[in-house]
């Protein structure tokens, strides 16, 4: 429980914004993986601060060092420690935050929790921590592709400009060639201009992004507590500022018939798989199992809480005060979500894969 | 992993729609609870099929014996084995099922991932399968009662008749009122009519469930992977057709400025809090920890895949065929989903009071 | 953790020794086993109470029900829910031990752990708990006997009457030949006959069980904190009235050189292992990991607590006291403890097996 | 499971002999302790190579780095992870260990899991893996030590020097003034001189190290698997080399009587525990559960594998060679694990004691 996520694929995380270091520890990698650390780096660096105009500036390099489990360029089977130096620590920047709990943040339930708390730029609550996550992701993603399984997430809403058209519409390859990372070029420049126009303002916005997964088997997902889109929907509930989670035809099923939802069985006709579906309402998993069809879902995202406009809150001793930030702040966390939104993802699907071999004999 | 839910606080769950028996274990009951079995039996009644006109006509009883854990009416902090026999099992009316699989149903999933399935009812898949749900959620009201903290869930919409207002502004204890369980007596006759409507049409309609709990403690939830937030979500994305849930503002902040949802802490006056919030976007929960406010959330759920009319399919052999449907049918799970929801939520937070409880010396 | 066994393969158990029931939940199973219920039966007949002259007379018919998880005489992958009701209970014994702990017995420990105790019949602390293990090791040793791995455990000590030759020098089909459950039939008589002296006097005698297993694979076994031997030993230590476990050469290398206990390897002639060693001191298992030989432990046990001859003690006001137990009382646990040795070492076996297969791809 | 220790307070840990560092992720700290940076390192210090005449004499400096989880010299109830950088690595005097499997080593094994292996020094199962350990270690009592609670091993045998006395009638303190660890100097000089000779042969030995619990309360252990001696036992078996675990009378009981070993129970005088017992068979331990008197246990290494004389073996073909090491070789692993078994004595005893707590509302 608390920083281990997984089953039999683990990651374990520790670090804070401004500690040493972060990192993690990495259980049940499949032995003899090539590990490829140039892209290994480069999902990293989709998730650095500072890659573009529309998010914060803060500057990390971010370079991730293997410490264990790789041998002569191979996955052995054994942990896989890492760590990645924290550099450009501007604690000084966050002595007005020792003593207040600053609006919509954990300072406060960590104070409560503990008694104790890293006040520095969010301590263990910050987006930093999601490097850990990105790591992990990046090495799920090595096997994943030997298994001939695609993740691509991408940004599908920011503010009131939201794409319009089902997921299979859209070129994936398109999402990295903009800064906020949506497949449509003419809505990712609205995006852009309405970050930049809340970044201008000290303000923040909140978004969507969707994510589908492509190629992956039947028979993933564990039948009652921890169906395959239960899980998929914790480990996005657990990134940093998601308030929602919705899979398939989502939130919109509440309006619907049976008689319009349901996905008929068809012979397959060609490809691998035995059966198919007409439709895919469901979103690639029916009783919490895996069908063999494409896993999509959508991930909300509240608005950033440091604005660089002045607040009322509470500090330690309960008296009322102020608190205005200042300095770096991120206009729209959702551009540098989008690797963590794919990291998790991708380790929980190669954590169920592990699982289903499990109760195979 | 898998038919264990929960840290501290777990429920183990076995049992088939037509099997002999459903039940289960729940280990880490505190010692000393008064076990109110009029209660626990209540608590199942409200999930009962057969209990009005809107829901499945299945008759079961659904008497739950206790075989364990209990000595002279209070718990003793050992496991608490319970099962609940199967009483009206029409195996043959699933005849027509053992050789097909039914469309949006389980029975394909299952057939990948095993080899083998119980065709009886859905078997495992079965929403029978949440009465060991609601007796562990039972158990877990019971402690929770003791520490002053209620768990209410609600119908906030069913099809496209929906309650337009905040949570607080309705009465829960008109929920029990009607069968429907919305607190609004209108919207509530307005449900039912559609629910009678699409069980004439042998159709089904999918819907929301709102849940709200009060009197949370501070400092639940772990950081990390396992925020209070993700795994109240986890749970209630683990029930049956569930396909979507979102806390505090959910999908709405995708939309929103920081400067709108930020929730000011300002000095509390008189309660036991030392410090409150003037707005609630948070949704009771900060940084994945519970900061003392109301937590609510919101469920949706899919129209039930059995509907009465002709569908296409496809045979174990992979031959097209068609299936119909007949006997019973559930045109709207919402009002039995309702006790469901509110024993995942309650199993949740006593575990997690647990889990609280186990990091302070 | 507390009553759950194993990992992928688990059980997780309830019942006291005068409640209602004892049982449990099987998990994991693998699907598409065929379910031998008279092979169940006879495991549990194996530990029943009141088979020879040599046991408790208490008499129970241990007759076991699996309540779900089996389908038309297979296991179908899901949880296998189990109960075998109390029928001799003879709670009146036991008023004299309400309010008073019994020496050597867990009678105090539970007090001061829950504030509350069942006392009749030791409660949940009653060797009779171990019905459950038996149920779970009996479903594994079904598996088993598919993959060719045999568990057999035997009385190997019965106070200072010990067998003194290797476990290969006796032949295991004899175990069953006598109650004491002894393979060299002379040194049964002798067991016997002390425990039968034992018995008269009121007293009970300690002993020792020898446990084989054979055709294990390699690389079973998860290096550092489970290793296989690791595991195996808290499965053994798990057991009512076990002091001590010890594999291979056990307590016996720490008198001898490296140059004495090295397995030397040497190529394999005609059987499946391309490698084997000409010696097993290791006992099967090297760095935590099985190496394809006979893997063998040895398991201590302490003398039952229950004698019939007057013990001081104190009472739960904390008061100097004597109790004397009447009625019932078990001289030895060994024969009936042959079984449940088995039964935890085929449930550790079988959850490595599925834990090997979780990391290959 | 694998790589990580405990349940709630745990420890995953990471790295190989030769790679760039070992260390691991401590989850669980309780908050607000005083980290003492200098009794971690001393703790390391005690198990660190090259410390005396009678260990290997690989040079490892051995300094631990705390990476996260402290703030101004306080644990923050985040998880601490930390680092051991590998200095001394001639991963070259391995190259001859490259294609053939070592004798009573883990080479085989590994190499049958996992396919592939670092065969530098060990890798992964070299007994350097347990400088985490220790760190964990050196936490935990930070803890215990605020708690009244002392954990103290002692070498107790090596060969046949054996310690003949009850642990109770030797005094702790003397451990840490001879080489060896062992509280008795005159046996301590006989074993140094046997270690001498051993290692000038080019050969090992084994040994017992005795462990003793004091000032532990009552209530700590989970009945039914996780027993506290089992879960202690698992984390001794979890150490190298070890073969063997017994607590209070051990394997001696297989010959006792119930009148015997029963440990009475008499009102206690003057201190804070209102029971106590007469003697101490049980070894503080009774039904799985911690009784308040003092717990012991002793633990049996067997002789390190590696000798520097000729062995006979198999390589990665399968054809039969010979093996000699050469360079360092450890003639007798107790000195150097003494810490080792107390540090997963403190990591268990901490773990219960938060588990625990989980229990009580």
């Amino acid at each position: 429980m608390r920083n281990t996520f997984g089953h039999i694929f683990t990651l374990t995380t520790f670090g804070e914004s401004h500690g040493e270091a972060v990192g993690g520890v990495i259980d049940g990698m499949p032995a003899g993986i090539d590990i490829d650390m140039e892209f290994i780096q480069s999902e990293l660096n989709r998730r650095r601060p500072g890659q573009s105009a529309i998010t914060t500036s803060r500057q990390e390099a971010d370079r991730v060092e293997l410490l264990s489990g790789v041998f002569e360029g191979k996955s052995t089977g054994c942990p896989i420690g890492f760590i990645v130096r924290n550099t450009n620590q501007h604690s000084n920047d966050y002595e007005n935050m020792r003593n207040l709990f600053r609006p919509s943040h954990a300072d406060y339930t960590y104070f409560e929790k503990y008694g104790i708390r890293d006040h520095r730029g969010g301590g263990r609550s910050s987006a930093r921590i999601t490097i850990s996550r990105c790591v992990g992701g990046a090495l799920a993603k090595l096997v994943l592709r030997q298994k001939g399984i695609s993740i691509q997430a991408y940004t599908s809403q920011v503010g009131d400009i939201a794409l319009d058209k089902d997921y299979s519409r859209y070129d994936p390859s398109l999402t990295e060639t903009n800064a906020v990372r949506c497949p449509d070029q003419q809505k990712a420049a609205e995006m852009e201009a309405l970050i930049a126009k809340v970044k201008a303002e000290g303000d923040t916005i909140g978004g969507i992004i969707t994510c589908v997964i492509k190629g992956c088997p039947t028979g993933l997902g564990e039948p009652e507590f921890d169906k395959l889109h239960a899980s998929l929907g914790q480990a996005m509930l657990s990134i940093n500022a998601v308030k929602g989670f919705e899979y398939g035809d989502g939130f919109n099923s509440a309006t619907m018939r049976g008689s319009q939802v349901n996905d008929v069985f068809v012979p397959s006709t060609g490809d691998q798989q035995p059966i198919t579906t007409t439709t895919n309402h469901s979103g690639g998993i029916q009783g919490g199992i895996s069908n063999g069809q494409d896993i999509y879902f959508r991930v909300a995202f509240k608005p950033v809480a440091t604005i660089l406009t002045e607040q009322q809150t509470v500090d330690k001793e309960g008296n009322a005060t102020t608190f205005t930030a200042h300095g770096r702040h991120d206009p729209c966390v959702l551009p540098r979500a989008v690797p963590v939104v794919e990291s998790m993802a991708a380790m929980t699907i190669l954590d169920y894969i592990l699982l289903r071999n499990a109760v195979i004999l």
